[in-house]
C-alpha cells in the first residue's frame, strides 16, 4: 500500500539542500524536502547575550517565519500582527535548543549566531526541515569562523537532522505532508544526531492516545529516516573538514 | 542513594489536590507537588471560537501564568512586559491539548472551557502540576453541567496525569525539583492516561543527547509516577460519578 | 437593619492576614477580607530605577493583578490582551504611593522593593485590601533587611491600612461587597495611618452627587474601620521590633 | 503673603473660555486656566458601545492626551510609546465619569459623545482645567442635539467645575501650578457641581499624611474656586437656554 | 566610465522575471534585478474590505517584508520587533497604489488580491523590483479569475512597471544598487505605464536639493529603464491574452 | 473659473505664521494655512541617537500627529490604537528629512532638535504646512542655541517651504483643500528650497496616470507657490541675523 505520491510508508520525499542560496549570510542553504521549501540563514554577531558576557562562551538562537503565501490558504503576516504565534515561537525555541545540543558553546568564542529559517513554500514537515537545512548553514558559518582562525578544533560532535513521523489511517508512516499530517492520529518529530543518539522528541496524540510500543516504533522509523537525511547532508558538505566529529570515534569528555 | 529532599529516585514529592478552592468557577483545584503550587480553575462560556460555530462540538482552551514571585528571583510580569512570553505560550497550548484528548467534545454542547493555571509558587514541574490539577477542575465543571443535564454520558475517556522525568547525574528519576531540573541533563515530560497510554510526551536532552533505551526506561518511571498521581486524582473526586470511562471497560468506538 | 450578610453598616467583614504563605519572596502574606482574598509579596532588588541613582534613597513600587477567574465572570487575562487595563494601572501607582507614603525612603539603601498584589478571589474592596495586606508583606521584607544590619533605625512612620465606605441604599457603609459596592451612590476609598491622618481620598460619586456632610461622616466610618484593620496588622506582627513608630511617639523632624 | 505670580492663596488664576475654537467639533473649547492651555472638543457618534444597546440611553466618553511640548521638557509622544501612561488612563476615567454624573444619558438617545481634551501648553491643573472646558464643550454638543430635535428636555443637572487644591509650604491654597504642585505637601482635585455638592474628591499626600481638619478646608477652598469658575462658564453660555437645570430649582426625582 | 559592475550610466541591471515560483497562490513570481531578488505572490480573497462593501468593487493591497538576513548585516525581524517599520508601511502603500492604478477595480468583483513582496535578497532598488514582478503576479490573478469566467474583458489599462533613478558622483545613473544608492546624493523611484505616463514619483534629495532639470533629466531616464523592463513584462507573459489594452488603442472612457 | 472658497488655481490660502505660540518650547509656531492648522514645536535635547555618537554631528527628526476631531469626522487617536498609522509614519520620514537637508548638521554640536507637528485643525495640506511651520519653528531653536554661542555661523543654506498641487477636474491647481484633494486625479507635494532647489517631490496618481508634461507644469505652480510662502516666512523672521544664506550668495562648499 502506497501514499498518496506513490511513497512507501517508511520512505522520505526527496531531499535536496542547496548552499550559498542567499549572498550576504555567513551561511545560506535552501532545503526542498519534497513541497516544502524553507531558506535557511546564518548570521555571525560579534557579542553574546547580557547574561552570557564573559562566560568564555558563543550563543545561538534562532528564528522561524512563514512567508504568508507558503501555505495553502493565505496565513496573516506576523509583523502586521504585531506577534509571534505561539507556535512560531515554540519552532524557534526549538531550532535553538537542538543546534546548541551539538555545538561546544565553548568553541567559537563569545559570538552569536542567530539562524534564520523562513518558509517560503510549505507542505508539512517545515519545523523538522528547518532543522536539517538550519545545521547545514551553522556548519557553513562555523567554517568561515574556522578559516579566519577563530575555530581550531572540532567543535561539532554529530552531524545533525530532523524529521516527522505518525500514524495516519493506523499506519506509521515516515515524513508526512499536511495532508497526511493534519489527518494523523499521532504525530511526533524527532531530532537525532548521526550516531543515532535523540536530542528532541516530541509526539503529541491529535486524537487517541498512543502505546508505548506504537511510540518506540515510531522512534525506529525516525532513525531509519534521520540516517538518510543524514547522508545528504554529508554529501553536500563533504568538501568541509576538520570541523565535525566522525562518528566512529568517541567524543572527548 | 536519596535525592536532597530524601526521596529515592523513583519517588513522587507528597501530592495534595484540593478542590472547591475559589468561590466563582465553575471547577477550581489547588494542586500542591511538593513545593510547586498551582490554582487551577474552568471556567465555562456558552459560546465556541468563531470557527466551531454549528460544529455541535465543544471546545477546551487553557491559559497560564506565574506570580512574579511564585519564582526564587522576581520574574516580570507578563502584562507588564505587554506579551506572553514564549515558554508561557508553549505550555498553554500543550495544556490545552492534552485535556482535550481525553474528552469527548461532542459530549457537552456548544461551550468553551477556559482551563487557567496559575502559579503561586513554583519548584519545578508546573506545566506537569497544571495538568494533574486542571483535569480535577475540568472534571468539577463537566460534573456541573452534568447536574444541569448538558452532559448526559460518560464523556471523559480516562483520568489523565503528567509527570516530569530527567536524567541528572546520570540517574534516571521522578518528579524533578527546580534545582534538579536546571542541572538535568534530560528533561521529558509525559502526559498518560490512566490506561497507560500517551498522549504527549516532550523530551529535550539540555546537555548531552540521550539513547533510545535510555528513553524506554524513562518512560516506564513516568507511567510508574502517572499511576501514582491518578491514584489521588481517584481519591479526591470519588463522589463524582457516571462521567469518565472506568479503565477495566472498553471504550465505545 | 442589617447587610446581606448580617454585618451591621460600620462593621468590618471578617478579617486575617496570613504571613510567609510563599517561601520565596522577602515578605509575602495572603490577606483575606471576607471573600476577598489577595496574596501581597514583597521583593527586594539591589538597584533603584535609573532616575534616582546616587540619591542614597530606595524606592517601593507596586504591580496588581487579578487572576481571571478571581471575579464572578472570567475576566480576559491582562497578558493576553497585552496590555495593563486604566484600571489596574490605577491601583498600582495608588498602592505604590500610599506605602511610600509611611516609610522613609533614605532608611534602606538603594534598593527596590517591588510590592505585587494578586488578588486570587475578588468580593469588593480589592485594592484596599491589597494595601491593607501590601504594608505586612513590605514590613516583613524591611525586617528581613534588618536582621541584615541594612536599615538601622525606625523607618516606618505608622501602620497603614485602607478600607471602603459608600452609600447604599441612602446608607453610609463600611466595607462593601462586590454586590453592594456594584450598586453603591458614593463610593469611596480610603487610606489612613494608625494616627488617623489620611494618606490618601478617593471618592466618586457613582449616581447621584454627594454633600460635604455625607463625605465628613464616610471619612469617619472610615476611621472606626481603619483602627480595627491596624489592631489586626499589629497582632500579627508583634515579633517584628524597632521598625515602626508607636503613635504615641511624636515623630523626629 | 502672596505665591510667586502675586496671587492671593484662595485666589484662581486668570480663566478665559472660548468657545468654537476648531471649526469641525460638534462642540470645542480652548479653556485657559493661567498658562494651562487645553483644547476640548465633543463629537457624537450615531451608535452606543455594544453593551449598551438597546438601554434606551447615551453614552459620554472622554480622552485625554498631552503634546510632547506642551511640558517644561519634551514628554515622549504616547502614540509612539505604543500605548497609554497609566497617568492619562487615569485622567481619561476621571474626565468621563465626573461628566456623566451630571447628565441624564436617557435624555440624548443612543448617541456617544466622546470628549477629547489635549493639552497644548501645562502648568498644572491639566485634568482640572480639562473638565472646566470640556463641560462647556458638551454643552455645545448637547445644544447642537437640542437644535435638532434630539433633546427635549433639561438633561443636565447642574453645571460641573473642577478645581486643584493643595497644602504647599504649610499653606492651603487654591489652583496650584506646576511648580507648587511639584512641591505640595498635600494635592487634591476636587469636581462640584454648582450646587455645591460633590462629584469626585481625589487627594494624595505626596509627603506627609494630612489631617481630617486640613481635609475640610481644602474642600472648602476647592468649593469657593469652584463658584468662580461655574460663574465664567455661564457667562460665556448665556445664550445656551433649556438645557441645564437651575440651582435655585429641586431635581425632579 | 562605467560603474563598479561594469554597466554605463544608463543600463538596468540583468533583469529575470520566474512565474509560477511558489505553488500555492494564484499568482507568484520571483523578480531578480542583479542581485535584489523578491517573491512576489498575488492572493485572492473572496471579500472586500467592509468600507467597499456593496460597491462592485474589488480592491488590491499590498505587503513587503524583507528576510532578516536580506540585507548586508541582519536586519531585526518586523514581527520580533511587534510592528512595520515606517520605511516597510510606507512601501506597502505605494505597492498597493501603483497597482491599483492600472486595474479597473469593476472589472474583477467583489473581491480583494494581496500582493505579498518579500525580499530575499537585497541589493538596492527591492521597492521598485516588487512592483515591477507584484504587476505580474497580479496579471496572473487576474488572469485565473478570468480562466473561471470571473473577469470577461480587458480590465488592465497597461503593463506597468517601476525602477530607481539617482544622482551619484554627479552623474545621473539608472537602476542603482545598495552601495551607489547609500552614497547617492539624490534618489528618485519612478513608476510609470507602458504608456510613458507616471503613476508615482518619489525623489528625495538625501545630499544637497536638485534643479528642476536635473529632476527633467532623470524622468526621461527612468522612461527609458520602463520600456526595457515593460519588454521582459511582456515576453514571460505572452501567453496571457485579452487582459490588457495594448498601448496602440485608446482607453474607454 | 474659480475654486469655491474663490480663488483662483494658481492661488494660496491665507498664510499666518505665529512665533513662540507655546511658551516652553525653545521654537514654537502656530502656522495656519486657510482652515489648515498646526503647531510646531522644536525642542533640543543635549545629545544624538546613539549611531550618531562621536560624529561631531547633530540630528534633527520629527514627530507629526493629529488632534483626533481635527478632522472632519472623528480619527481614532493613534495613542489609543497602540500605534503610529502608515500614514503619519511616512509624514514623519518627510519631515525630518526635508529640514536636515537644508541645515549643516556639523554647526550645532551633538544635539538632537526634535520637531513636534501637531495639527490642530486638517482642512487640506497638514504634511506641507507641517514643513513651512516647521522650518520657521526650528530657525528660532537654532537662534536659540547661536545667542548661547552654540552656533557660530550661517548653518541654514536656505529657507524650506512646501505646498501641495494638484489636477482636479482637468485644472492643474495649487494648494489643495480637503475637499478639493479627495477628488483629485493628480496629488502632489512639493518642498523646495527659496532658491528654487528641489528638496523632495512626491506625486501620485489617484486617478488617472499623468503625463511628463503636466508634471513639469505642476512643478512650475509649486515653485510659484513656494516664493510666496517663503516671503511670509522672511517676513516674520526679519529679526532673526546670521543664521541663513542668502540667496544671491553662492553656499561655500
Amino acid at each position: 500500500m502506497t501514499r498518496s505520491d506513490g511513497r512507501g510508508h517508511y520512505d522520505l520525499r526527496p531531499l535536496k539542500i542547496t548552499r550559498d542560496y542567499i549572498k550576504h549570510p555567513e551561511g545560506s542553504v535552501l532545503v526542498e524536502m519534497g513541497d516544502t521549501k524553507v531558506i535557511c540563514t546564518a548570521s555571525i554577531d560579534e557579542k553574546v547575550p547580557g547574561w552570557m558576557k564573559n562566560s568564555g562562551k558563543g550563543w545561538i538562537t534562532a528564528e522561524y517565519g512563514m512567508l504568508p503565501r507558503s501555505t495553502n490558504s493565505r496565513t496573516k503576516r506576523e509583523a502586521v500582527r504585531g506577534k509571534i504565534s505561539g507556535r512560531s515561537s515554540e519552532i524557534m525555541r526549538l531550532i535553538g535548543r537542538s543546534l546548541r545540543s551539538v555545538v561546544d558553546l565553548k568553541g567559537f568564542g563569545e559570538r552569536t549566531i542567530t539562524m534564520d529559517c523562513d518558509v517560503i513554500q510549505a507542505d508539512g514537515g517545515t519545523r523538522t526541515a528547518s532543522i536539517t537545512g538550519a545545521f547545514v548553514a551553522l556548519i557553513d558559518a562555523l567554517n568561515y569562523l574556522k578559516k579566519q582562525g577563530m575555530v581550531t578544533h572540532r567543535i561539532v560532535k554529530s552531524y545533525l537532522a530532523a524529521v516527522s513521523v505518525g500514524i495516519f489511517d493506523g499506519n506509521e508512516m515516515l515524513d508526512l505532508t499536511y495532508e497526511e499530517d493534519s489527518k494523523a492520529q499521532v504525530d511526533m518529530n524527532v531530532i537525532m544526531t548521526a550516531r543515532g543518539e535523540i536530542v528532541e522528541v516530541q509526539g503529541t496524540a491529535e486524537g487517541d492516545p498512543f502505546t508505548k510500543k506504537q511510540m518506540y516504533r515510531l522512534i525506529d522509523i525516525a532513525h531509519k529516516g534521520t540516517k538518510e537525511i543524514v547522508a545528504v547532508q554529508k554529501e553536500v558538505t563533504s568538501d568541509i573538514k576538520g570541523l565535525i566529529w566522525p562518528e566512529n570515534v568517541s567524543l572527548p569528555t
